[in-house]
């Protein structure tokens, strides 16, 4: 290969308006041609105006052609999406809930079965790269990308990450497509929650919270990582040698292909300044570890080609990327065949089996947080008011990452869910109440409310990505939802307390990717279901769960503060002293709702939690156990989590980690076993250098209010 | 010197009730006769009944003579106080304003002096050893100790740090104490603001931040450091041999002694749990590198002798700590003459030249952050209404870290103050209104309010330290002020509203510790004072700028939020980029009032920002001047803030660092030239090693709306 050549596999072009730069189709086609560029993101993304599937199928079959038959060594194309829950930016795709919702079901089996279909999706229309999973772990929920996390346990973010994966890389039940964990390695935690904003956290933090989910990710499988857009401990990711080379490749020993976030190289000279010029970026980004920049374009080409022949960057650096990027194509089988059929996309996207599994994870999704009876609604109801922003918007429930405008059409809203499930001997009326942000008419709500037997409210948040944008959808900077508000809005605020006086039954849904202080509703409502953004099968899971057709099981995958005041809010905080007595200090955690918790319309009662080995070697994991009983009158699935405190180490460690999580199914009366593993690797402690060791002592394993011992015993094994 | 000897000079007691254990005069008496111990807090602590200043002088003595007459070795004691802005826990002292309005002067001469007249007050009762100054660099002001520093720049940290070590250790106007610089080496951004929780900031941050200011104090030749309570990258500072010896001893080469803050060793195995029991604390504190367990008492002292016989702890280390406590009590001239004469208190304790000092720095420290002209007060005013719950409380506006119960009665109120200015012409009405939290008698306030020509209102906080407390002070936690709540409680801005119901002028003047959020109030306000905790002056103080006989020139040296869920809101908030777009992002700094605002009753203008080099080496400090000139019709002080964005760097840096500072006094019409050193290091850039550096490239230099370029050149050289 030529240099030209290589430049161009080390690079990516885009369809639709980015910056100044708008290109079509036929300009990504040049760029394939003219420039060797090996990559396109020509659909399956927010600026992309292709959404029709059979028309992208088209497209890259075009693409792939033009690589195949076009250029001299016919290598075909990396075509990547943003498919982050569901191949979700094309008019009728399955859309599955958002990673904080699928970890509210503790069950990695809804993650891999999303990931599976996203792939099969994808491959339909000729992607071959899904943008995920997001392997973030969630820290402070002002962070307008905390709905794309597995919540703010670094085990569930592990397990969930490493389902995903699964499902994207494995060809058990679909073709491959290629995972990308991503943001490494830390980008959950900006300052203030801004987007973006440095991630200013100690290097042990660092490796203790937020590198374990990519360790999962990359074991099982994960074919491409993306740094983060922040900088950590002074260094931006993206042209951070310590981070992508030193740490990625050589410590966690990550052999496949690192690309870049989208503005990720620019920003090095924009945003960041720790480069003179882009042409400085795209050498300090390749040469700490880079492989691909994913929007390049001829702009990028060249900078290669120049750096190249100047002798500021190695050729021999330019030929481990470029290998890498080809084996990453080989390993996609494109090399055989890049095309795909145009005839099976419509009986592939959106398919009726894709949808059940996507009604099934919005269900086990559900989440109650109140109820004092009202739930589950009867069937003899005369009538039911349906209302708010989110009752009926396809968008809303979608959240970020998905068809923006138009509005998507494809799915179920809660209020299609209710009038489906109610039936003709009930009636239903809708009145909205409130946009988002602005009031409707609360009279006529009012009105309503009093008549009904019941109210079912739907309020949240809507589609919004990064730091709550575009502004164009939902305003000016600042409008709701965004960063320091976790409060519902006055319109919404409104709504409720109008259908609060009227004195009918209140249920409220909560439809929003992060967890909003909704202390005041919290108290007014008879019951509140967080529904986190349940996707395309949202309105039909929400209604099974309003009428006990599910009866709901989900749990809280990240604390539920009081105020954004309050935070940082984490169950998994730090220990500390208090000098002048605990009784001087508000507790550390005292969320609305802690991690985890989540009811039901039966009872649960857990007993007997047991350690198979209550001593055991540094080196052993721990097998637990606790005895679940459903001493209610419903049949019902109950999560149940595990937490270790480790009594004394050699560095501070949170008051207590998550451990472990199982899922139950019991039928009134009937009781069982749940087990879990516990990898000796959560009893280690980590240093700064992100070093773990177990060390001995005792640990105390709690869970569902018992708890045990567990001891490890002396020796002088390191891990 | 026998084991027990040498163990007793490692270990203090203290007078009062801790814990379970209340000691007398009597039984530290006994502890330094039986446990040799060295160092006793018998006064001028919070726990300490002994207030009279003649009293104090006579325990000094006595414990001396004890330490001298009835040991073996007849070593000296030293008697550390916490004199935190004056030698404030006696009755009389001169009390200045806590360090955040000493820093609003930009004034160090004021700190200086505050420093000396603190170390003449304690000479004169026997205590020798000051627990300051704090060096802290504020950045979350939910922090209960936000009051006790310098602000939320290094540079002023640094040089009121360094200013305040020269006041308590020069003997150039009064006899030396040691002081205590602390804590090393990061407290003051615990997560989520609370006290001594983790500071989880990474390494190159630490490095930037924190650590300059215990530079400078330890360069101005601080005899002591102390630690924080917080564990930093997973390590208790307590018990960290990384921070204490490699970074401070070896690395920042300091060879005073290290003392433990007063619970910091206990918490290493009651709430860090990084040891196992007190005695494993022990030997982990003086493993790392502390020699003095403060509050120790025979319970340490055993724990070392048993410690050193069992071979855990080397009898060596033991001697090097022994000899560095033993070198502070002889530098200190202890050996010499360890007595104080008890009839030259009276005269020394809160004399009149004493206060003319703290008036002088209460003055410069006001800040005037709103005024519509109401300011200042006309002398031909008929009446004057002055409210709120720091209008006639010394306590308030101390503060903490002072005389608590009963109420202080030396020094003057804003009542007193205004009573003692308004002269006979103008009659004074008093309307509480409120207290800190509850509400008082509204209706009087607002007759009288109606009935004034203007009314003065004193809002604020009133004393507490560390979380809030203590409760029995403050009531229960929680309660105002407290952590997450930065605005005024409902009390106060009911009286505020009351108030500004009239229509009659209002003045509210804000006595504080933090940074309050004050959105609404400045809004209403005719004029808005920042007073900080002005001292036992402040009273004086806020009248002569009330009256304009002294022209407000205090300048916030740190940004007032608009509210705590906000926060962070620092001027030198790191740069970072905006994944989609600039435009979709609020500004991540968007305080009520920014660092460095503050008005006057003049006008001033800025012109000619010029270095005297615009280009140098990379070792070479910048001379940098701006012409200042009073443009209005009355004299006044002016301080002028510069500061440094460095263009490109090869880490990310802050948006801009406050690099230089300097204050003039014009009559109006007259300029001069404000001229400011900036020293080399302002221009580095600091590692995660904390090695810093000056690199090549173009540095923007700024000042009130002038900027200008100073680039440093390309060399080889390496600080």
């Amino acid at each position: 290969m030529t240099l030209a050549e290589k430049a161009g596999q080390l690079v990516g072009a885009y369809v639709g308006p980015l910056g100044d730069v708008d290109l079509s189709v036929d300009d990504a086609a040049a760029l394939v041609r003219d420039e060797n560029v090996g990559t396109v993101a020509a659909f399956g993304i927010g600026i992309s105006p292709h959404r029709n599937p059979e028309r992208l199928a088209e497209i890259a079959n075009r693409l792939q052609r033009v690589a195949i038959e076009e250029t001299r060594h016919g290598i075909p194309l990396l075509l990547p999406v943003d498919a982050v829950h569901g191949h979700a930016y094309v008019d009728g795709a399955t859309v599955f809930p958002h990673g904080l919702g699928v970890a509210a079901t503790r069950n990695p089996a809804n993650e891999r079965m999303a990931s599976d279909i996203t792939a099969a999706e994808m491959r339909a229309t000729g992607a071959n790269q899904a943008y995920g999973p997001t392997c973030d772990v969630a820290r402070d929920p002002r962070w307008g990308r905390t709905f794309e996390t597995y919540g703010e346990s670094p085990l569930l973010c592990s397990a969930f990450s490493r389902a995903a994966v699964r499902g994207f890389e494995s060809i058990e039940h679909s073709p491959r497509v290629a995972a990308t964990a991503k943001h490494f390695p830390a980008y959950s935690d900006p300052a203030g929650g801004e987007d973006a904003a440095v991630v200013d956290r100690s290097s042990s933090t660092v490796h203790r919270l937020f590198i374990p989910p990519f360790v999962e990710a990359i074991d099982a499988g994960a074919s491409v990582v993306m740094p983060c857009y922040n900088s950590v401990d002074g260094e931006p990711a993206h042209g951070s040698r310590r981070y992508l080379t030193e740490l990625l490749r050589e410590r966690l020993g990550f052999d496949g292909a690192i690309v870049s976030d989208w503005g990720g190289i620019d920003h090095l000279h924009e945003d960041h300044r720790v480069t003179a010029s882009q042409r400085d970026s795209a050498r300090t980004a390749i040469d700490a570890g880079l492989d691909l920049i994913s929007i390049g374009r001829d702009e990028y080409t060249a900078h290669i080609r120049d750096l190249v022949e100047a002798g500021e960057l190695s050729e021999r650096r330019i030929d481990e990327a470029v290998t890498r990027i080809l084996d990453l194509k080989q390993s996609l089988g494109l090399f055989e065949d890049p095309y795909v059929d145009v005839e099976t996309v419509k009986s592939t996207v959106g398919s009726s089996d894709h949808r059940t599994a996507a009604l099934q994870a919005a269900r086990e999704s559900q989440t109650l947080l109140e109820n004092d009876g009202v739930l589950p609604l009867s069937d003899d109801l005369d009538s039911i008011l349906v209302a708010g922003p989110n009752a009926d918007s396809l968008r809303n429930q979608f959240g970020g990452w998905s068809v923006q405008t138009p509005d998507p059409t494809t799915g179920s809203t809660v209020l299609d869910g209710i009038v489906e499930r109610a039936g003709d001997g009930t009636s239903v009326r809708y009145e909205q109440g409130a946009t988002l942000r602005d009031q409707r008419d609360l009279e006529a709500v009012g009105d309503a409310a009093t008549d009904a037997d019941v109210a079912v409210v739907a309020v949240g948040e809507g589609w919004y990505y990064h730091e709550f944008g575009p502004t164009e959808l939902i305003g000016p900077t600042g409008s709701f939802p965004s960063r320091s508000l976790l409060e519902l809005p006055d319109a919404q605020r409104d709504l409720l307390e109008t259908v609060n006086e009227t004195g009918t039954p209140m249920v409220v849904v909560a439809i929003a990717g992060r967890p909003l202080a909704l202390s005041w509703t919290a108290d007014a409502a008879n019951a509140l279901v967080y529904s986190y953004y349940p996707g395309s099968e949202g309105g039909e899971a929400i209604a099974n769960v309003l009428f006990g057709d599910h009866n709901p099981s989900g749990r809280l995958p990240i604390s539920v503060p009081r105020s954004a005041s309050e935070l940082p809010t984490n169950f998994n905080h730090v220990a500390h002293p208090t000098p002048i007595g605990a009784d001087e200090h508000p507790d550390t955690y005292d969320p609305l709702y802690e991690f985890g918790y989540g009811e039901s319309y039966t009872e649960f009662s857990c007993r007997d939690l047991t350690v198979a080995n209550s001593r055991i070697g540094p080196a052993e994991s721990v097998t637990a156990s606790i005895t679940v009983e459903n001493v209610g009158n419903r049949a019902g699935d109950r999560a149940v989590d595990f937490f270790l405190r480790d009594e004394v180490s050699s560095r501070v460690r949170p008051v207590r980690e998550h451990a472990g999580f199982a899922r139950v199914s019991l039928e009134p009366g009937e009781s069982t076993v749940a087990e879990v593993t516990i990898p000796n690797e959560s009893l280690a402690v980590t240093d700064s250098q992100g070093r773990s060791r177990v060390e001995p002592g005792v640990f105390e394993l709690s869970c569902e209010n018992c708890s045990t011992t567990v001891t490890v015993e002396q020796t002088n094994a390191r891990r």
